[in-house]
Order: C-alpha cells, then structure tokens, then sequence
C-alpha cells in the first residue's frame, strides 16, 4: 500500500471508486477520459518520461503551461512511465490487474503490437472495460489510415451539407470529431460498465470520429435516405422554412428561429407583419420559400425599428426562438447564463495561477462534477502511484534512474 | 403482471434491465433516449393519444411513416396517455415508481407544474435518475427562454468561429446542439446509475444544448482563454499552419491535413517539394501561413497529375491524413468503410417494409447495440404497458374509449 499520502478527494461523484488506466493523447481520448474524471473516476494519465502527452507544448503555451492541456486533463493523475521498458510493461499491467477501465486512442493494431491483445487483457483482468477512441473503427478498408478531425468531417458528410451553395463546402472551427468521439466513448465505456456490474465479464467498446459524426445528421440523413437527394447548402437559412435565419436590427444582427406556423404567426405579430399571412403570396411555407429575399427585406424593415436587445426581449417573451451571434468575448466575459451555468471556470494550478477553462456541460444536483485537482505535471504522481503498487522509495529512484519513469 | 406476450428482447445490452419513463418529444430528448434504448434499456415513450411525437408527422413521411421519427424511435416502446386526466398521472406515476430513469426535454419548470416535483419524485422513488436535456439549463436568467438548435449555435459562439472572415458566421446544417445535449444527457444518466447502485439515492441531471456546445470548442476556447482574442475565421484553412485545407487533384478535390512538422514533410516528399523547406520563405510555419496562396498553387501545380483516389492511396500510405469531401450518396451508398461499420442500416417496419437509417456509434464486442425493434406505432405497447402494471381489459377498453390512452 502507499507510504505516500494519497491526495483528498472532494466531493465524490457517480464514478467515484472507478479505476481508469489512461493511455491516451491528444484529444479524441483524453477528452473521453476528462469526462470520467469529471464524474469522479480515478484516471492515471500514462505518459512518456520526459516527453510526455505532445498537447503540453501545444496551443497557447503560458510561462510553460498549455492551457489547452490544462482544460482537457484536470482531474486525472499523471503517471511518466516507459512502455518499452520490460520493467514499465510490467508496471502497467499491474495497474490493468486491479483497474475497471482502460482507455486507448492509438491507432487500430498498436495495442496488440504492445503485446495487450483481447487474450492477455482478458487474462489480467476479466472484468476490464477497454475502450478505444479512433478514426474509422478496428475494422474494414481504412483502419488503418491516420485519422485526422478535419478528414473526419470530410470524410464523414459533413462538411458536404455546411456552407453555402457555390462556395466551399465547409468545416467547424472546433475539432467535433475528436471531441464527438470521445463523448460517446464515454457514454459506452460507463455503459459498459454497467455490464460488467452485472455478469462479471468486460468487454471492448470502440468510438470512431467518422462514425460519431454520422450519427449527428438527424433530419439530413433522414431527407436523404427518403429522397436519395444530396440537400442544397442554405447556409444560415433553413431549406424548408421562411422567414428563417439572420437578421439586421437597429444594431446588429439576431438570428430567429421561426420554426413552425404558430411560432411564426407569434413572430409576425411581434413584428406587426400578421397580415402577410393573408396574402396568397406568403400563406404558405412553399410560396414563402419561394420569396426568401422579399420576406427578408420586409422583416429587416421593421427590425431596424429597435436594437438587437430590444428584439430579443420581444421575441422571446413571445415564444420566439431567438438570439444573437455571439463572439467568444460575449459567450464567456458577458453572458448572464453562461455565468449562472459556472460554464467558465478559473482552476488554480499551483505554481502558475489560475487558469481559465470551460465548465461542466453535465450538471447533476447531489454529486455536481467539480475540479478535485488542475490537470497534472508530467509524472506528478509517478511516487504515489508506484508506492500503492507496493514498489519502495529505492526501486522508485532507480527507475527513474533509468528513465523507466 | 401481463397477460399480453412481452416481445422477445434479443441479444442483452449492458442496460438491460434498466427501465427509463420517456417523457421527450422531438430530438434532443428522443436521442437521448435512443441512446440508452440502443444499450438495451426498456424505454417507455410516453405520448399522447391521437397526436403523439410532433416528429412523427415531420421530416420526409413515407406512406404515412416518417423515416426521422423511425430513426430516432428504435428500440423504444410506445404508450398513449393523457397526462392531464388524473387516471393518466396515476398510470404516468405508477411507471415511476418502478423505472430506474425518467427523461423529459420540457421547458424548465413544466415538471413541477405537472406536479412532479423534486419531491414528489422522490417520494415515489427515491433510487429515480431524473435527466433533464433543455436549451439553457434550469437555472439563469436565459432558463425560460424557447430553445432551438439554431439559436444555440448563435448563443454558444460556435457560429462565430465558422465560416470564412468577412462573410457571415456559420451554422451548421445538422442540428448538433441538440444532438450532442442529448449525448450529454445519456452519458450523465448512465454516470449518475452508478452512484445510485452504490448509495442508493438518485438524483437530477441535466445537459443543456448551449452547455454542451460551449464544452466542444477545444483550442479554440482554450486560445481566446490565454489571449482574449476572437479568432479569425478561416474557413477550411487551418489558422496557424499550411499548406492544410482542400486542394484541387486531377479529378476533385482532396481535404488534406498536415498537422505537424514530421507529416508536412511526408506530404512535400510525396509531392516532389521537399526542397521548399530549404528555401527560407517556406522554412518555418508562420511564413509559410503568409504565403498560404503562394504554397497553394504550387502543391495543387503537383497535385494535378493524378486523379484524386490515387493521391489519397500515396498520401495516406505515407501517413499523411488525407480524404475526399464526400456527399451523402459517396458515404451511405459507396464508401466501404461505412459499410464494413455497419453505419446504415435496413430496419424492417411491418407495414412500411425496409427503412433506412444512421447506425450504432459505439461498438461492442459481447453486447453490440442492435435494433431489437422499430419504432413503435402511437400507442402499440399501450394494453402491453398497462398489463403489466395490473390493469385488466375491460379498464383499459374504459381508458381507451375516454381517450385517456
């Protein structure tokens, strides 16, 4: 058992007393595996002696300290292991011995190059739930491509149905497949797990980047398999529904969500439009469609009347989806709600200050996530955890000697 | 107990024997729900009689069924009652007090005014995981605004990072904010049953679509955290690194991602440019983002010889992360990969023959997910349902006649 004090935990979550051995990198992974830490899970971070996971030296990089490692590894414990070494192999397996959880996001066939194959993980540890986060899946033509989150949302149909006809199709800024991946590897893995409390046994679950993103058309995969049609790229506008979309006002631009007849007689009267309806040029969706533009400049038009803010207190107290495009600056220095959802946190990371991170998208009334710890040093915890493993202060110092940890 | 037949369950997902009262209607809710029926949970979807999901009547509606209800309906059982009657809470209350999860995708506050209040659930079972997936969250000023995917786009900054500079932000035209608060909503019941199988008390949890999307912006959120800045939109382009984004070959363009140092050497070196690294206008990756237009038409120059199939087999056998932009019919119709993952699938909907929808994102090995049944008529498991909970034919011809089911 540890001589060395094992660090308190806060409050404790549904996860709590779970054991994950984390052999993750980049983001796709420890993303899944910050979701469970959030929950209250036991994650060690396996990483490189001296190397360590490559996002510590990437993105915004202060006095030393990635920020974009911070957000995305709090709440784990770092473990700087060498998985060559004979003696860092062993290590780990001892670690899969007594953990519920392992999580991977190698390419397809690494694992069992590293001698980890179904047999011998089933040996060490029948009940163990190992998951796998990866581009294409295990299996078929393109396992073994290097997967990449904008060829995932190439690749997937994705960028194919964003963006506006004529131009580009068109990516997201932000990396949804990695993260998307990682979110239903999650999902799977405390599925999962649920089994294993069950029957005894564990299993492999896998979360692929282009899977998970297919599995986000809703009503565009659907249109497609009905109609076999590739849907034209409306931009902002909705293909089927008008008026729909962005709109100037007196400052700035709303965008409204009108997205059915009663919502949108609720948005014409707003408006003082309500006798368009009337009108056999705009009584119906179709025809509306049909005169996108002309709807445009009449609804613009009482807009400019008043300000953004104005409109969208209007709006809303009228049942009206609505609300501005907001800058980053806006959504996290401004916003009231963002606020009141704690979904900007500043995490004191000793040595460095606070750091600012997005929240907990999972909020939960008698366990809520908290950080119990920031994101850790590299090997930060290499100590604690090889003095539970039962190895003595001499053999610790010898190992890292050798750079083993 | 039921006298009607309960219809066979094949293989067993690792939620089989959870019992999940489905209050949701349209999308984020029903995914949610879809997700834990595909693990193998005994959804009850509750519907009110004559109408039902408004979804079952949108979307592209084939003979009568629409193929969006059929895809995010599966593995789901359907019951019709009318929760205003005191009979139909009676029977809605009845199911609580034996689930182990109720889900609803209301507006905040519509619960209590049902009169299921915090405690009233928790009197009638204290172990119940109540899961909320809304716009907002429950608390804040913004809580009783109507939500809408669109309008979560806007609200969460995620437009504001997309699309291309000097035009308008971008939506995307799947409805992820509502997909992936659905995705947040399962994994957080699935965590939160954990905590009740160890202590015995159940609790609230809630994914909120603007919380969800806020969550998913990676380095882009953790830049604007370390500099305060709004990026700039690049559109396809990477911002801090080229060449990187879709390139014109002989035949289409390629969407091509060299992430690092070590890969954008590969990719020069398949080209036939690994001399302009020598040359010191291209040496480093800040020059080289200058001369992005420059490096663009010297590598589409290469690119051009071949068709695009043959440049993705060199590029990705030389590790370099490539695909084709591929539209829905290349990815459901042709692409091997999505095949060998089974990612579309052919459900058979008595009455309506084969329906064609997204598959399974996770994967298992011992208990794949599996269509165990389509979705459910209106009220099919309505006389199954109320079996079950002990009422007898003539009370449930009563119920039906008095529209209560």
């Amino acid at each position: 058992m540890a001589d060395m004090p094992v660090p308190e935990i806060g409050r404790e979550g549904p996860l709590s007393g779970i054991k994950v051995v984390d052999l993750t990198r980049v983001l796709s992974g420890p993303f899944c595996t910050m979701l469970l830490a959030d929950m209250g899970a036991d994650v060690i971070k396996i990483e490189t002696p001296g190397k360590g996971d490559p996002v510590r030296g990437q993105g915004d990089v202060v006095d030393g300290l990635s920020w974009y490692f911070a957000a995305f590894n709090r709440n784990k414990r770092s473990l700087a292991l060498d998985l060559r070494a004979p003696e860092g192999k062993a290590i780990l397996e001892q670690l899969i011995e007594d953990a519920d959880v392992l999580v991977e996001n190698y390419r397809p066939g690494i694992l069992d190059k590293m001698g980890l194959t179904k047999e011998r993980l089933g040996a060490l540890n029948p009940r163990l739930v190992t998951t796998s986060v990866n581009g294409f899946g295990s299996t078929g033509p393109y396992r073994d491509r290097p997967a990449f989150d904008f060829i995932a949302q190439a690749m997937s149909g994705f960028m194919a149905v964003n963006g506006v006809e004529g131009q580009d199709p068109m990516r997201t800024a932000p990396p949804i497949a990695d993260l998307i991946a990682g979110l239903y590897g999650a999902f799977g893995t405390v599925a999962a797990l649920h089994g294993v409390t069950r029957s005894g046994g564990g299993q492999h679950v896998e979360a692929a980047m282009v899977n998970g993103l297919v599995s986000m058309f809703a009503f565009v995969s659907a249109g497609y398999f009905t109609r076999g049609v590739q849907p034209l790229r409306t931009g902002n506008d909705h293909p089927v529904a008008a008026p729909y979309g962005l709109f100037h006002t007196g400052s700035g631009e709303i965008a409204v969500a009108p997205a059915n007849d009663k919502i949108l007689a609720k948005f014409l009267e707003v408006l003082g439009l309500s006798e368009i309806l009337d009108d056999s040029r705009y009584a119906t969706n179709p025809e509306r469609v049909k005169r996108r533009a002309e709807l445009r400049i009449m609804v613009e038009a009482k807009l400019e009347a008043d300000d953004a803010a104005t409109w969208i207190d209007r709006l809303n107290a009228a049942g009206v989806p609505c609300g501005r495009v907001q800058s980053l600056a806006e959504v996290f220095e401004d916003d009231p709600q963002i606020r009141d959802q704690e979904m900007v946190l500043e995490v004191e990371h000793p040595g460095y200050g606070e750091v600012r991170m997005t929240g907990f998208p999972v909020k939960m009334d008698e366990t809520p996530c908290v950080v119990r710890r920031p994101a850790p040093r590299l090997g930060e915890h290499t100590d604690e955890v090889l003095s539970a493993l039962g190895y003595d202060a001499d053999t610790i110092r010898e190992f890292r000697q050798r750079r083993i940890v």
